[in-house]
């Protein structure tokens, strides 16, 4: 019925023969550091997929370092699939010719570079993707031949110990373990017993010991002294109009300092109103230092996270009954699961951003730079296959609809002028320029008008759930946008109705007063403060460090 | 500035206690077999949250039974998690007093005695999920004290074999395992050395061999001699209408006739459009045997699985090019990692249904079965946290919306009249009774309107994503509704209307002869004709063989 002849282990057999090709360098599953690029040239094909670990924080840096070494005579036209492009070599390898193509979620420190190099053809782009569903490709349509990654440490057998930043390892070396993949890991220490095991030594191929420690970078790390007034103001009224209103158990925070004068508003603010225990119990978020105070306080009884945070590991390991730590006292993070638990778990995200349409839409690309999305869109969505109810989620439901259910709370926070002084309210996001420029399928927008709930700034909250037509949600938008252009659109008499509807509060709507907004309201106010509320634990980066 | 008195590893100091306890009971960490009862009552506290695996095919009989063995005074009130409630005990416990809760996605074999406890008060239920998002809340609002799972094989150390049908269990033990929750484990065998380890040893606390091997149910298999030439139309006309159409390069197939017919549809109709190398390389589906003349004529790249089939597995071991396997041989499976994939990076999700309202809206759930929701409701949605692009999601991108994107393909297939011979096609699904009688907070509908793009009947197709308006919609499912009430209403001229505009499309309209849809077109006929096709790889289970 069908061509006997066919190999149906082709893969394996490709795998194979590599793999005996370098058995002359290898002891077990160990490669000396120095034959790395001898291993990476004879493992790596022209053409390969290949997964490059890049995660917010944690970077398979020796290896990239390497990979940005090899001879392109012998290794070109990569495909290459990395949820972050964060160092220069992610992008040298373009250049060189080792690399052609690149799926991605996000590229922060790089996005300028990138928007450069898809606009001279250096750097084709597959396209951009949230985690979750770059994670979702590599069963699918974007199965890699190789994946290079980090680890901590690895025992004789090759087992892996990823501790504290497992991050997004578990799920890209499954991807490829399974598939006849290769699986390539770089290790910071090479030890006889693990503290524990986060990775089967049955799943790796090659563990090559790195000249350094993987790169780690304490990217969610907020001081409080760079909070201001305006920013606790947006808290309060948050505090008061969203999260008590809603009546908001789970949450995930994105990272800036928005979000980090919720977190130290809560002891404070959110105790003078009688909040403790009824709500924000349960988190799924980075362990940001700003959320020493509200742990320690007793208002969180649990965090689960997608990745550590430098500084942080001692707190962590003295607070178990917190968050997601191995019986050997360090914490096991997990983006997959953690990016899953954000879409599907939680009542609320809230996050920033740096435009927003006259519609509602919104994103972080902006002219020149090509960040990408991270896990944004994945967690600032409403996930419509959702079918639990929780108070906060139901008190979203639509109320002239039988069949109708809850929704996610999806809620901006954004000051009406960004930090360089530009309006964050426009009639046009940039990236419908980007779109042409790039040559994308779709406007890069990072959270979409439909799935946006709540929209907060220093002027009010507009409650856009609440509105029946897109002109209305737009007279609410305009309402709380200040002196934008999109803000100057806005009436008296058009504000006054809409705050008699309940689709606008000001502060005064909610009980919040301006000249409450103080400095003096946040549990920390410094660095040094945060770590005296962990009694020592934390331990800030250098660069964070203003005291002794 | 907080209680220095607190401790902060309570949940940690509780285990240790616990574990001290049964110490005289383990070797290692093993207990014997005749000791398990007194295990989880020592272990296993009253109002403790437990999660019973329980996937679709396979059970963690040995624990379940031993649970509903335990002692009501001792251990009572439990909150259960659970996929499935498959097996009788998973509902005696409630009728024992030892649970009281349950938290579930799926319950197929045990619906209607789950709508009779919740009824008369015996069974409190939490919520009903789809699969994904009960693993989400594993990890932020529903975080287990205990999880009992079952496995293949254990070493001496306690490294799990989980196998072929990894399922759910990786994802469960990992909320467990470092939250300070006690995991135990039944295997079906001791082994010195595991063919490969699926789960670390460090991350169980208890292993105990269980009296026979746990429950494992052929659940996806369907014999083709039952496949009618209806559903072979209905097939032919999905093939032209939708996959050849939107250019699907990507599909889940639920489980039933209609997709079984399409899957051996593909050798034969298929080959003759010449679509073979066009659509639908990459596949997350469980391991179904109607997929085998596909595969071995070619059609299929890819497979990545939720959980196994039984009699499958010599056939998939042969086959590591298509389907994810181990350097073992067997094949690894991941439910949460397959349900992951299902929902963020398919084209297409292909369903079936027992009712669909007027409005296009569908459930499962019937008067007095209340059956849960399994995976459907996840893999048929459209995740608006989606980024990415493919040309089928992309042929869904709304005309009129420059900042409009493509959608998923949700395509529910059914007859116009069920097996039963009850209408398909209803004014008010009966979940809307079901609502009130198990007082849920919303209606428990499977897949929304709102995200089903296509209907098929043997009638015809509904593109419902071209409809503009509710009553467009509406109409466009009476046209394809037959004689059901709902179709009756429907007229030649509207159909012709619809037709004009390609939002219904009649079997003529695709270039589908009626009278080409014969059961000589299936690459298989019956089971025996699969088993040839797999070169006898394909090992039936007794109860679908009918020859010698």
């Amino acid at each position: 019925m069908s061509d006997s002849e066919r190999n149906w282990a082709s893969h394996r057999d490709a795998k194979a023969t590599k793999m005996a090709a370098v058995q002359p360098l290898l002891s077990g599953k160990y490669a000396k550091t120095n034959d790395a690029k001898q291993i990476l040239e004879a493992l790596i094909s022209s053409g390969d997929k290949v997964v490059l670990e890049g995660d917010n924080q944690k970077q398979a840096s020796f290896l990239s370092k390497i990979l940005a070494s090899v001879d392109p005579e012998k290794v070109h036209d990569l495909h290459m699939i990395m949820s972050s492009i964060s160092r220069p070599e992610h992008l040298d390898i373009f250049e060189d010719g080792i690399a052609s193509k690149m799926d991605f979620s996000f590229a922060g420190p790089q996005s300028t570079r990138v928007s450069q190099m898809i606009a001279d053809g250096t750097l084709q782009v597959g396209d951009i993707h949230t985690y979750l569903e770059l994670y979702a490709r590599l069963f699918v349509d974007l199965i890699p031949n190789v994946v290079l990654v980090a680890a901590d440490k690895a025992d004789r057998d090759g087992n892996l110990y990823t501790g504290y930043n497992t991050e997004e390892t578990p799920v890209i070396v499954e991807s490829a373990a399974f598939k006849d993949g290769i699986v390539i890991v770089q290790v910071n220490e090479v030890v006889d017993k693990l503290p524990r095991v986060d990775i089967p030594a049955d799943w790796i191929d090659v563990v090559i010991p790195a000249d350094e420690p993987y790169q780690l970078e304490p990217l969610f790390t907020r001081d409080p002294q760079n909070i201001t007034e305006l920013q606790i103001l947006m808290g309060m009224m948050a505090i008061r109009g969203i999260y008590e209103k809603h009546n908001v158990q789970s949450v995930n925070h994105g990272v800036g300092f928005n979000t980090a004068a919720i977190e130290l508003l809560l002891p404070t603010y959110g105790e003078q109103l009688g909040l403790k225990g009824k709500i924000v119990p349960n988190w799924e978020v980075n362990p940001t230092p700003t959320l020493i105070p509200a742990i320690e306080s007793g208002w969180i009884q649990s965090i689960h996270s997608f990745g550590g945070e430098v500084g942080m590991e001692k707190y962590i390991a003295a607070r178990p009954d917190v968050f997601f730590v191995g019986k050997d006292g360090t914490m096991r993070s997990n983006r997959a699961f953690g990016q899953m638990a954000g879409q599907y778990a939680l009542d609320m995200f809230v996050g920033s951003t740096l435009q927003i349409d006259q519609f509602g839409n919104s994103s972080t690309v902006t002219n020149g730079r090509l960040s990408g999305f991270g896990g944004a869109p994945n967690m600032g969505s409403n996930p419509t296959g959702r079918r639990h109810s929780t108070p906060a989620w139901q008190s979203l439901r639509p109320d002239n609809d039988p069949l109708g259910k809850g929704q996610k709370l999806v809620v901006q926070m954004v000051e009406t002028f960004g930090s360089s002084k530009k309006p964050v309210f426009v009639d046009h996001l940039d990236a419908e320029e980007v779109r042409k420029e790039a040559k994308l399928a779709n406007v890069p927008i990072m959270i979409y008008s439909e799935d946006t709930t709540h929209i907060v700034t220093e002027e009010g909250i507009a409650y856009l759930y609440k509105t029946d037509s897109m002109a209305e949600r737009q007279a609410a938008i305009e309402a709380i946008a200040g002196v934008t252009p999109v803000g100057l659109r806005s009436n008296a008499k058009t504000l006054n109705d809409l705050r008699a509807r309940g689709i606008v509060a000001l502060p005064e709507d909610l009980g919040v007063r301006r000249t409450d907004a103080k400095r003096s309201l946040l549990a920390a106010q410094n660095m040094e403060d945060l770590v005296k509320w962990s009694k020592g634990l934390y331990n800030p980066p250098a660069k964070f460090r203003s005291w002794s």
